[in-house]
């Protein structure tokens, strides 16, 4: 089953508002083991949507169309797609009834206008709306079928899965196979690297798909498997982790919808461990990123923002003599700020971070990038030097991702010096 | 002119990723007073590719391709572009040793997947990339034009405006009109009551395109014109900012590109005054902010986020009594947090918030989304109470928002017990 997606409206080609509606739809799709070939977007343009209707019922089996269904004048889809099809336009009187009552009720003003979203193309099947005013309908077209909705993304995230995806489930007999896929999520390797040690598992005899997603500053492997039974899909997609945990086990964080400071703040948590954060170049976000996690106020005591040398000897205890001699940025006021914020704050872990975010402040020496990220728990202080060729935003983020990672590893029970 | 976007890849149609590449570039190419006719998504897939860029080719001008650039196998727009038109492929040397001395330069590994990427079709002209390894390339093909660019959103970002939009600029004769588009930022008001406060305006009379576009927190107002002559066009969108700073500029912040942080960030250094901010349901929002500017170390001393009763009573002064007796989350600490972090810091203004972010922690009298924001300085100190309905990350972002809202009004001069 191969389907189109095509999203109307003049907000869409112009770029002002970023389409929503057909990645939520694809997904949706892609769960019942279906396909989408294509997706396209159109301005209220009725030549455009013409010639590019007639494109996608050529390469599919089924096209959903969303947008353009409104009461004004520049709505225009309904009017389109059956002149497109060679078909005339009737009201139908059930749905008219319907909207006239829903603004009765809703004690709104009814305007003529609004009896336009009652008109359908001749032969098609209207499809009542739970949250709008406008009707959805769909026609079928030898064995193609073409399903139209309105393009609110509210009214879309509830029409598609509650109505559209049962009446395609009748319409077509449903995938054959079932389809789960594991994204798998690594740092500190590039894209390429993680290729090429992948490069010797032969996917196709497999029959699993496996895609690679850079997400700054991460590198997602996403594994997909259709087979006929769960069991079976649920088997080969472990097998496949397995073998890249195999090659690339240190680089693994996190699966699926887990994010980096979730698996963090789990396993302090699970271990009634306290953390403090003393950051310099990270400016706040690792502790933003930590307190994004509910329940973070069990494990982070404190974070502190030591920008200024003051802040640095007041809230972690940094001597002049060092900052004077080293420099705030190196690997002496890493470990200090580790070590001082963890005492000063009585907690089991203390991790902090020192860097030139850029554009400005590089040294030869230091050049924009430097980074130091230190960790310090009662066995010992790690710290680590980096130099992230980035723009600002950017050496931030994947800075706090260092350092989210050296205590990831650090309370999986992974060396720090291994690497 | 009549153009079309081509996004390619597979975590498109699988509906994993939104696309946020064809917004852009469709943004871009209207601000040169051209069109877009069409933009489309296809997976990794060979025949879907031939099939959607004739199809492209067919109606527009020029067709902007992106993503599939990568060096893994399952890129392949590069080989299915060159198949659709009937070009063979050849590696160009320069861009390929220029991909290798990247590599060099950034210490990275080199594979020999990675010469892939100095691969293009016959008569293409390479385009080097100045933010990645993938380079871009475009083909003249009659009259149409075709440029192809790696898909990463960052990279497209730059790209598109710096490389791209200048070489259609030499290909096609720029539009007759000329297009300008003013973004009026604004928080603290809903859409809705945006949308009815300028009501009684006018647009079309004036020949002015606006759109309303929440972007949670704020609500951004777009008004587009487009004149003949460059200065008449300004002219107009410079009246119609002005109608609607005179109904809603207590709630105008910023435009066009500028932030919140941007803009108080230069009111503080404009004005040598310094700045430390003490957080507890924000957990480092406010300071990561304020820390994306470049500078920001000029004015930003310190902040601290003070989640435990000990890192409120050490780093802020707070005593144990205003804590039993009122609570962390009540206007009283959040009043002696700024005066706190203000004294210890020794800044001119101190900045702080405290509440409860959720989803848990809500009691009767102090909802899950209750909110205090405080502000100190030499004069006065100021507090408001809100409560936010929205989930955890909502409520930080909303409430950061609240305080350098609150901030860049005792910065602008503003009363701040007006509302």
């Amino acid at each position: 089953m191969r389907f189109g997606i095509l999203t109307i409206g003049n907000e869409l080609t112009s770029g002002r508002t970023q389409d929503a509606n057909s990645s939520f739809i694809a997904a949706c799709i892609n769960r019942q083991g279906w396909e989408v070939a294509v997706m396209m977007s159109l301005g209220d343009d009725k030549w455009a949507i013409e010639r590019g209707l007639k494109h996608m019922i050529d390469i599919s089996d089924a096209v959903i169309v969303t947008g353009g269904l409104g009461p004004t004048a520049d709505d225009i889809t309904t009017a389109s797609i059956a002149d497109a099809l060679g078909l005339a336009l009737y009201t139908d009187e059930a749905a008219l009834l319907h909207i006239q009552t829903l603004f009765r009720n809703y004690g709104l003003r009814w305007t003529e206008n609004n009896a336009k979203q009652a008109i359908f193309p001749e032969g098609a099947y209207p499809i009542c709306n739970p949250v709008g005013s406008a009707w959805s309908f769909y026609l079928k077209i030898g064995k193609k079928i073409i399903v139209v909705t309105p393009g609110v993304p509210q009214e879309v995230r509830r029409i598609i899965p509650e109505q559209v995806i049962p009446l395609l489930e009748r319409e077509f007999i449903k995938g054959k196979h079932h389809v789960e896929s594991r994204t798998i999520k690594l740092f500190g390797i590039a894209e390429a690297a993680v290729d090429q040690a992948l490069a010797d598992i032969n996917w196709d005899q497999m029959d699993v798909g496996v895609g690679f997603y850079p997400q700054f500053p991460e590198t997602h492997v996403v594994v997909t498997a259709k087979r006929t039974s769960s069991e079976e899909t649920k088997k080969i997609i472990q097998m496949a982790e397995d073998e890249i945990n195999k090659r690339l086990g240190e680089y693994v964080f996190a699966y699926d919808d887990e994010t980096l400071e979730g698996v963090v703040a789990s396993l302090l948590t699970k271990r009634s461990l306290t953390l403090s954060v003393a950051e310099s170049c990270t400016g706040g976000l690792i502790a933003d990123r930590l307190t994004d996690v509910s329940g973070s106020s069990a494990f982070l005591e404190r974070g502190v923002i030591a920008y200024s040398n003051l802040s640095k000897k007041e809230l972690l205890g940094i001597p002049d003599a060092v900052l004077k001699e080293f420099g705030a940025v190196s690997e002496q006021t890493a470990v200090l700020m580790a070590k001082g914020v963890k005492k000063l704050a009585q907690t089991d872990i203390g991790l902090a971070t020192t860097g030139i975010a850029g554009p400005t402040g590089g040294t030869e020496s230091k050049p924009v990038g430097t980074v130091f990220v230190a960790l310090a728990d009662d066995r010992e202080t790690f710290c680590r030097h980096f130099i992230f060729r980035w723009d600002r935003r950017r050496v931030k983020i994947i800075a706090s991702q260092a350092a989210l990672m050296m205590l990831n590893r650090r309370l999986s029970g992974e060396s720090l010096h291994e690497r």
